[in-house]
Protein backbone atom coordinates (compact mmCIF):
# COMPACT_ATOMS: atom_id res chain seq x y z
CA UNK A 1 0.00 0.00 0.00
CA UNK A 2 3.14 2.27 0.60
CA UNK A 3 4.51 1.56 -2.39
CA UNK A 4 1.25 2.07 -4.68
CA UNK A 5 1.06 5.52 -2.91
CA UNK A 6 4.60 6.46 -3.69
CA UNK A 7 4.64 5.05 -7.02
CA UNK A 8 1.09 7.10 -7.92
CA UNK A 9 2.81 10.53 -6.05
CA UNK A 10 -0.31 10.73 -3.78
CA UNK A 11 0.85 12.40 -0.33
CA UNK A 12 -0.78 10.72 2.79
CA UNK A 13 -0.05 10.78 6.65
CA UNK A 14 1.14 7.42 7.68
CA UNK A 15 0.02 6.79 11.21
CA UNK A 16 2.39 3.69 11.63
CA UNK A 17 1.12 0.56 14.32
CA UNK A 18 3.18 -1.84 15.94
CA UNK A 19 1.86 -5.35 15.76
CA UNK A 20 4.03 -6.47 18.32
CA UNK A 21 4.93 -3.53 21.45
CA UNK A 22 2.83 -4.11 24.40
CA UNK A 23 0.82 -7.18 22.93
CA UNK A 24 -0.18 -5.11 20.14
CA UNK A 25 -0.95 -1.35 19.26
CA UNK A 26 -3.76 -2.56 16.72
CA UNK A 27 -5.33 -3.58 20.31
CA UNK A 28 -5.35 -0.82 21.95
CA UNK A 29 -8.49 1.56 22.67
CA UNK A 30 -6.70 4.22 20.69
CA UNK A 31 -6.62 2.33 17.44
CA UNK A 32 -9.73 0.04 17.52
CA UNK A 33 -11.37 4.11 17.98
CA UNK A 34 -10.77 4.26 14.53
CA UNK A 35 -10.74 0.84 13.14
CA UNK A 36 -12.99 -1.62 15.41
CA UNK A 37 -11.80 -4.53 13.66
CA UNK A 38 -8.17 -3.82 15.16
CA UNK A 39 -6.98 -4.79 11.32
CA UNK A 40 -3.96 -3.51 9.49
CA UNK A 41 -2.91 -1.84 7.26
CA UNK A 42 -6.69 0.38 7.18
CA UNK A 43 -7.00 3.38 4.90
CA UNK A 44 -9.22 6.11 5.26
CA UNK A 45 -10.00 8.54 2.42
CA UNK A 46 -12.44 10.79 3.99
CA UNK A 47 -15.62 8.81 4.74
CA UNK A 48 -14.31 5.71 3.52
CA UNK A 49 -12.80 3.77 5.93
CA UNK A 50 -11.24 0.49 3.93
CA UNK A 51 -9.53 -2.38 4.95
CA UNK A 52 -8.41 -5.67 3.04
CA UNK A 53 -5.18 -5.14 0.98
CA UNK A 54 -6.52 -6.15 -2.94
CA UNK A 55 -9.66 -3.64 -1.74
CA UNK A 56 -7.42 -0.70 -1.00
CA UNK A 57 -5.03 -0.93 -3.78
CA UNK A 58 -8.23 -1.40 -6.53
CA UNK A 59 -9.65 1.89 -4.61
CA UNK A 60 -6.47 3.77 -5.10
CA UNK A 61 -5.47 2.42 -8.49
CA UNK A 62 -9.47 3.91 -9.72
CA UNK A 63 -9.11 7.26 -7.59
CA UNK A 64 -5.50 8.34 -9.06
CA UNK A 65 -5.18 6.69 -12.45
CA UNK A 66 -1.59 7.77 -12.72
CA UNK A 67 1.03 4.94 -13.04
CA UNK A 68 -1.50 1.84 -13.01
CA UNK A 69 -1.53 -0.97 -10.92
CA UNK A 70 -3.44 -3.51 -13.95
CA UNK A 71 -2.91 -4.22 -16.97
CA UNK A 72 -5.35 -2.38 -19.72
CA UNK A 73 -6.60 -6.04 -21.32
CA UNK A 74 -9.25 -7.78 -20.10
CA UNK A 75 -7.48 -11.23 -19.69
CA UNK A 76 -4.15 -9.80 -18.28
CA UNK A 77 -6.15 -7.86 -16.00
CA UNK A 78 -7.22 -11.22 -14.49
CA UNK A 79 -4.18 -12.66 -14.50
CA UNK A 80 -2.78 -9.48 -12.59
CA UNK A 81 -5.22 -10.27 -10.07
CA UNK A 82 -4.83 -13.94 -9.84
CA UNK A 83 -0.88 -13.48 -9.31
CA UNK A 84 -1.45 -11.11 -6.84
CA UNK A 85 -4.16 -13.53 -5.03
CA UNK A 86 -1.19 -16.21 -5.32
CA UNK A 87 -0.08 -14.09 -2.94
CA UNK A 88 -3.07 -12.25 -0.94
CA UNK A 89 -5.02 -15.53 0.02
CA UNK A 90 -2.12 -18.42 -0.93
CA UNK A 91 0.70 -17.46 1.50
CA UNK A 92 -0.20 -14.18 3.17
CA UNK A 93 -3.23 -15.24 5.61
CA UNK A 94 -1.04 -18.86 6.24
CA UNK A 95 1.96 -17.13 7.41
CA UNK A 96 1.02 -14.33 9.35
CA UNK A 97 1.45 -13.16 13.18
CA UNK A 98 -1.99 -13.89 14.34
CA UNK A 99 -1.72 -17.43 12.51
CA UNK A 100 1.46 -18.30 13.61
CA UNK A 101 0.31 -17.11 17.26
CA UNK A 102 -2.95 -19.34 17.23
CA UNK A 103 -0.68 -22.41 15.87
CA UNK A 104 1.49 -21.74 18.73
CA UNK A 105 -1.63 -21.45 21.55
CA UNK A 106 -3.52 -24.48 19.91
CA UNK A 107 -1.13 -27.06 19.16
CA UNK A 108 1.80 -26.01 21.69
CA UNK A 109 4.83 -26.17 18.82
CA UNK A 110 8.37 -25.15 19.51
CA UNK A 111 9.41 -21.81 17.73
CA UNK A 112 11.02 -24.24 15.00
CA UNK A 113 7.89 -26.17 13.79
CA UNK A 114 6.21 -22.74 13.92
CA UNK A 115 9.00 -21.11 11.56
CA UNK A 116 8.64 -24.14 9.71
CA UNK A 117 4.75 -23.96 9.51
CA UNK A 118 5.45 -20.60 7.56
CA UNK A 119 8.21 -21.40 5.61
CA UNK A 120 6.59 -24.53 3.78
CA UNK A 121 3.20 -21.61 2.53
CA UNK A 122 5.33 -19.06 1.52
CA UNK A 123 8.03 -21.82 -0.05
CA UNK A 124 5.09 -23.06 -1.83
CA UNK A 125 3.41 -19.84 -2.78
CA UNK A 126 7.05 -18.68 -4.36
CA UNK A 127 7.19 -21.87 -6.42
CA UNK A 128 4.04 -21.28 -8.12
CA UNK A 129 4.92 -17.68 -8.70
CA UNK A 130 8.31 -18.72 -9.63
CA UNK A 131 7.02 -21.17 -12.59
CA UNK A 132 3.89 -18.63 -13.29
CA UNK A 133 6.27 -15.10 -13.52
CA UNK A 134 8.81 -17.08 -15.80
CA UNK A 135 5.83 -16.92 -18.35
CA UNK A 136 6.47 -13.09 -18.49
CA UNK A 137 10.08 -11.86 -19.90
CA UNK A 138 11.05 -8.36 -18.28
CA UNK A 139 12.35 -6.77 -15.55
CA UNK A 140 8.82 -7.44 -13.99
CA UNK A 141 6.39 -9.84 -12.75
CA UNK A 142 4.03 -9.07 -16.12
CA UNK A 143 7.26 -7.78 -18.23
CA UNK A 144 7.85 -4.48 -18.85
CA UNK A 145 5.85 -2.61 -16.56
CA UNK A 146 4.95 -2.35 -13.02
CA UNK A 147 2.34 -3.66 -11.72
CA UNK A 148 -0.01 -4.89 -8.53
CA UNK A 149 2.21 -8.28 -8.45
CA UNK A 150 5.16 -6.71 -7.84
CA UNK A 151 3.61 -4.89 -4.54
CA UNK A 152 2.91 -7.88 -3.71
CA UNK A 153 5.49 -9.88 -4.47
CA UNK A 154 8.57 -7.50 -3.06
CA UNK A 155 7.06 -7.19 0.41
CA UNK A 156 6.34 -10.86 0.41
CA UNK A 157 10.09 -11.46 -0.41
CA UNK A 158 11.71 -9.13 2.34
CA UNK A 159 9.46 -11.36 4.48
CA UNK A 160 10.83 -14.70 2.98
CA UNK A 161 13.99 -13.29 4.22
CA UNK A 162 13.16 -13.08 7.80
CA UNK A 163 12.44 -16.33 7.86
CA UNK A 164 15.78 -17.42 6.50
CA UNK A 165 14.06 -18.88 3.36
CA UNK A 166 16.98 -19.58 0.59
CA UNK A 167 15.95 -17.74 -2.46
CA UNK A 168 18.45 -19.57 -5.10
CA UNK A 169 15.69 -21.93 -5.88
CA UNK A 170 13.53 -18.81 -7.47
CA UNK A 171 15.75 -16.75 -9.89
CA UNK A 172 12.93 -15.24 -11.43
CA UNK A 173 11.99 -13.96 -8.50
CA UNK A 174 15.26 -12.97 -7.36
CA UNK A 175 15.71 -10.89 -10.83
CA UNK A 176 12.22 -9.39 -10.30
CA UNK A 177 12.98 -8.13 -6.28
CA UNK A 178 16.38 -6.54 -7.97
CA UNK A 179 14.49 -4.56 -10.44
CA UNK A 180 11.97 -3.10 -8.50
CA UNK A 181 14.12 -1.91 -4.95
CA UNK A 182 16.09 0.33 -7.88
CA UNK A 183 13.34 2.49 -7.97
CA UNK A 184 11.83 5.35 -5.66
CA UNK A 185 8.52 3.75 -4.50
CA UNK A 186 10.09 0.84 -3.40
CA UNK A 187 13.23 2.23 -1.57
CA UNK A 188 10.64 4.69 0.18
CA UNK A 189 8.58 2.14 1.00
CA UNK A 190 10.96 -0.15 2.41
CA UNK A 191 10.50 -1.06 6.08
CA UNK A 192 13.71 -0.20 7.34
CA UNK A 193 12.87 3.36 5.66
CA UNK A 194 9.47 4.26 8.16
CA UNK A 195 9.74 6.42 10.90
CA UNK A 196 8.40 3.78 13.37
CA UNK A 197 11.28 0.77 12.27
CA UNK A 198 12.70 -0.72 14.93
CA UNK A 199 16.79 -0.48 15.21
CA UNK A 200 16.74 -4.24 14.44
CA UNK A 201 15.60 -4.76 11.14
CA UNK B 1 -18.12 -19.03 -9.58
CA UNK B 2 -20.92 -21.36 -10.69
CA UNK B 3 -23.57 -18.89 -9.14
CA UNK B 4 -21.95 -16.27 -11.44
CA UNK B 5 -22.38 -18.40 -14.60
CA UNK B 6 -25.91 -19.30 -13.60
CA UNK B 7 -26.47 -15.03 -12.52
CA UNK B 8 -25.39 -13.89 -15.78
CA UNK B 9 -26.62 -16.71 -17.93
CA UNK B 10 -23.37 -17.92 -19.11
CA UNK B 11 -23.35 -21.36 -21.07
CA UNK B 12 -20.32 -23.45 -19.29
CA UNK B 13 -18.93 -26.90 -19.21
CA UNK B 14 -18.80 -28.17 -15.66
CA UNK B 15 -15.78 -30.25 -14.77
CA UNK B 16 -16.02 -31.81 -11.79
CA UNK B 17 -12.86 -32.38 -9.49
CA UNK B 18 -13.53 -34.70 -6.27
CA UNK B 19 -11.10 -33.68 -3.56
CA UNK B 20 -11.34 -36.26 -1.23
CA UNK B 21 -11.69 -39.52 -3.49
CA UNK B 22 -8.74 -41.54 -4.29
CA UNK B 23 -6.39 -39.13 -2.46
CA UNK B 24 -7.83 -36.13 -4.60
CA UNK B 25 -8.53 -36.11 -8.18
CA UNK B 26 -6.95 -32.37 -8.65
CA UNK B 27 -3.47 -34.56 -7.77
CA UNK B 28 -4.29 -36.64 -10.43
CA UNK B 29 -2.30 -36.99 -14.36
CA UNK B 30 -5.91 -36.19 -16.17
CA UNK B 31 -5.78 -32.91 -14.21
CA UNK B 32 -2.43 -31.91 -13.83
CA UNK B 33 -2.40 -32.17 -17.41
CA UNK B 34 -5.06 -29.09 -17.68
CA UNK B 35 -3.83 -27.33 -14.70
CA UNK B 36 0.08 -28.07 -13.45
CA UNK B 37 -1.40 -26.61 -10.25
CA UNK B 38 -3.55 -28.76 -9.25
CA UNK B 39 -6.24 -25.94 -7.77
CA UNK B 40 -9.78 -25.73 -7.65
CA UNK B 41 -12.11 -23.71 -9.16
CA UNK B 42 -10.04 -23.37 -12.41
CA UNK B 43 -11.88 -21.42 -15.29
CA UNK B 44 -10.62 -21.80 -18.87
CA UNK B 45 -11.94 -19.25 -21.65
CA UNK B 46 -10.45 -19.82 -24.97
CA UNK B 47 -6.24 -19.26 -24.27
CA UNK B 48 -6.98 -17.87 -20.93
CA UNK B 49 -6.88 -20.09 -17.69
CA UNK B 50 -7.45 -19.07 -14.79
CA UNK B 51 -7.35 -19.76 -10.77
CA UNK B 52 -8.50 -17.90 -7.68
CA UNK B 53 -11.47 -16.76 -7.39
CA UNK B 54 -11.50 -12.91 -7.39
CA UNK B 55 -9.63 -13.31 -10.60
CA UNK B 56 -12.20 -15.66 -12.20
CA UNK B 57 -15.25 -13.19 -10.49
CA UNK B 58 -13.49 -9.87 -11.98
CA UNK B 59 -13.02 -12.08 -15.82
CA UNK B 60 -16.54 -13.01 -15.86
CA UNK B 61 -17.44 -9.77 -14.44
CA UNK B 62 -16.29 -7.66 -17.15
CA UNK B 63 -16.56 -9.90 -19.97
CA UNK B 64 -20.23 -10.00 -19.37
CA UNK B 65 -21.39 -6.87 -17.84
CA UNK B 66 -25.15 -8.30 -17.72
CA UNK B 67 -26.48 -8.29 -14.30
CA UNK B 68 -23.39 -6.97 -12.74
CA UNK B 69 -21.40 -8.47 -9.16
CA UNK B 70 -19.63 -5.55 -8.58
CA UNK B 71 -21.36 -1.75 -7.58
CA UNK B 72 -21.21 1.22 -10.07
CA UNK B 73 -19.97 3.94 -7.44
CA UNK B 74 -15.78 3.53 -6.31
CA UNK B 75 -16.20 3.81 -2.83
CA UNK B 76 -18.94 0.82 -3.29
CA UNK B 77 -16.96 -0.95 -5.35
CA UNK B 78 -14.01 -1.09 -3.12
CA UNK B 79 -16.18 -2.32 -0.02
CA UNK B 80 -18.02 -4.89 -2.10
CA UNK B 81 -14.25 -6.19 -2.65
CA UNK B 82 -12.97 -5.55 0.84
CA UNK B 83 -16.28 -7.54 1.93
CA UNK B 84 -15.71 -10.23 -0.38
CA UNK B 85 -11.78 -10.84 0.67
CA UNK B 86 -12.61 -10.95 4.65
CA UNK B 87 -13.86 -14.26 3.32
CA UNK B 88 -11.44 -15.28 0.17
CA UNK B 89 -8.17 -14.32 1.80
CA UNK B 90 -9.80 -13.79 5.51
CA UNK B 91 -11.75 -17.33 6.18
CA UNK B 92 -11.25 -19.63 3.24
CA UNK B 93 -7.61 -20.07 3.36
CA UNK B 94 -7.55 -20.93 7.17
CA UNK B 95 -10.23 -23.57 7.03
CA UNK B 96 -9.66 -25.32 3.36
CA UNK B 97 -9.25 -28.69 2.79
CA UNK B 98 -5.54 -28.57 2.16
CA UNK B 99 -4.82 -26.48 5.68
CA UNK B 100 -6.32 -28.82 7.35
CA UNK B 101 -4.83 -31.39 6.18
CA UNK B 102 -1.31 -29.83 6.95
CA UNK B 103 -2.64 -29.55 10.36
CA UNK B 104 -2.71 -32.96 11.37
CA UNK B 105 0.33 -33.45 10.11
CA UNK B 106 2.25 -31.44 11.67
CA UNK B 107 1.14 -30.97 14.70
CA UNK B 108 -0.81 -34.64 14.58
CA UNK B 109 -4.01 -32.86 16.38
CA UNK B 110 -7.46 -34.89 16.93
CA UNK B 111 -10.52 -34.65 14.82
CA UNK B 112 -11.96 -32.22 17.20
CA UNK B 113 -8.92 -30.10 17.74
CA UNK B 114 -8.94 -30.08 13.96
CA UNK B 115 -12.72 -28.99 13.75
CA UNK B 116 -11.99 -26.47 16.27
CA UNK B 117 -9.06 -24.79 14.58
CA UNK B 118 -11.56 -24.53 10.93
CA UNK B 119 -14.50 -23.32 13.24
CA UNK B 120 -12.51 -20.46 14.80
CA UNK B 121 -11.48 -18.71 11.69
CA UNK B 122 -15.22 -19.44 9.78
CA UNK B 123 -16.87 -17.64 13.33
CA UNK B 124 -14.53 -14.86 13.60
CA UNK B 125 -14.76 -13.93 10.43
CA UNK B 126 -18.42 -14.50 10.23
CA UNK B 127 -18.40 -12.41 13.16
CA UNK B 128 -17.03 -8.96 11.09
CA UNK B 129 -19.62 -9.67 8.64
CA UNK B 130 -22.73 -9.84 10.67
CA UNK B 131 -21.14 -6.13 12.38
CA UNK B 132 -20.28 -4.99 8.50
CA UNK B 133 -22.78 -5.98 6.81
CA UNK B 134 -25.55 -5.08 9.46
CA UNK B 135 -24.43 -1.08 7.67
CA UNK B 136 -26.26 -2.00 5.19
CA UNK B 137 -30.19 -2.68 4.54
CA UNK B 138 -32.34 -5.03 2.38
CA UNK B 139 -32.41 -8.34 1.45
CA UNK B 140 -28.34 -8.97 0.25
CA UNK B 141 -25.14 -8.65 1.79
CA UNK B 142 -24.86 -4.82 0.41
CA UNK B 143 -28.33 -3.89 0.29
CA UNK B 144 -31.12 -3.88 -2.56
CA UNK B 145 -28.51 -5.37 -5.27
CA UNK B 146 -27.25 -8.93 -5.36
CA UNK B 147 -23.08 -8.56 -5.65
CA UNK B 148 -19.98 -10.74 -5.26
CA UNK B 149 -20.17 -10.27 -1.73
CA UNK B 150 -23.49 -12.94 -1.29
CA UNK B 151 -21.35 -14.96 -4.12
CA UNK B 152 -18.53 -15.98 -1.04
CA UNK B 153 -21.07 -15.62 1.51
CA UNK B 154 -23.49 -18.31 0.71
CA UNK B 155 -21.25 -21.13 0.14
CA UNK B 156 -19.15 -19.74 3.46
CA UNK B 157 -22.43 -20.22 5.54
CA UNK B 158 -22.69 -23.23 3.80
CA UNK B 159 -19.67 -24.65 4.94
CA UNK B 160 -20.42 -23.16 8.55
CA UNK B 161 -22.91 -25.13 8.60
CA UNK B 162 -21.26 -28.11 7.66
CA UNK B 163 -18.87 -27.49 11.03
CA UNK B 164 -21.88 -27.60 13.00
CA UNK B 165 -21.56 -23.85 13.53
CA UNK B 166 -24.43 -21.83 15.13
CA UNK B 167 -25.79 -19.64 13.10
CA UNK B 168 -28.02 -17.81 15.63
CA UNK B 169 -25.09 -15.54 16.38
CA UNK B 170 -25.44 -13.80 13.05
CA UNK B 171 -29.03 -13.20 12.44
CA UNK B 172 -28.16 -10.72 9.62
CA UNK B 173 -26.13 -13.03 7.69
CA UNK B 174 -29.11 -15.62 8.03
CA UNK B 175 -31.70 -13.16 6.57
CA UNK B 176 -29.04 -12.74 3.50
CA UNK B 177 -28.40 -16.61 3.31
CA UNK B 178 -32.28 -16.93 3.15
CA UNK B 179 -33.18 -14.39 0.70
CA UNK B 180 -30.02 -15.75 -1.60
CA UNK B 181 -31.21 -19.49 -1.59
CA UNK B 182 -34.51 -18.14 -3.10
CA UNK B 183 -32.98 -17.18 -6.41
CA UNK B 184 -32.33 -19.55 -9.58
CA UNK B 185 -28.70 -19.09 -9.35
CA UNK B 186 -27.89 -20.42 -6.23
CA UNK B 187 -30.46 -23.29 -6.28
CA UNK B 188 -28.55 -23.91 -9.16
CA UNK B 189 -25.68 -23.71 -7.66
CA UNK B 190 -26.38 -25.67 -4.55
CA UNK B 191 -23.73 -28.14 -4.31
CA UNK B 192 -26.34 -31.06 -3.67
CA UNK B 193 -27.30 -30.14 -7.03
CA UNK B 194 -24.35 -30.83 -9.04
CA UNK B 195 -23.65 -33.54 -11.23
CA UNK B 196 -21.18 -34.81 -8.86
CA UNK B 197 -22.76 -34.90 -5.32
CA UNK B 198 -22.34 -37.49 -3.26
CA UNK B 199 -25.09 -38.68 -2.07
CA UNK B 200 -24.37 -37.89 1.72
CA UNK B 201 -24.33 -34.06 1.57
Amino acid sequence: MRIALHYKNIDYEYRPIHLVKDGGEQRKEDYLSVNPKGEVPYFIDGDLKLSQSMAILSYIDEKWPQNPLFPDDRGLRSRCIQLSEIINSGIQPLQNLRVMQEVVKRFGCSDQEKKNWSSFWIEEGLSVLERELGLFKGPFSMGKDLTCVDLYLIPQIYNAKRFGIDLKRFPRLVDINDSCLKLDPFIKADPKNQPDSPSDL
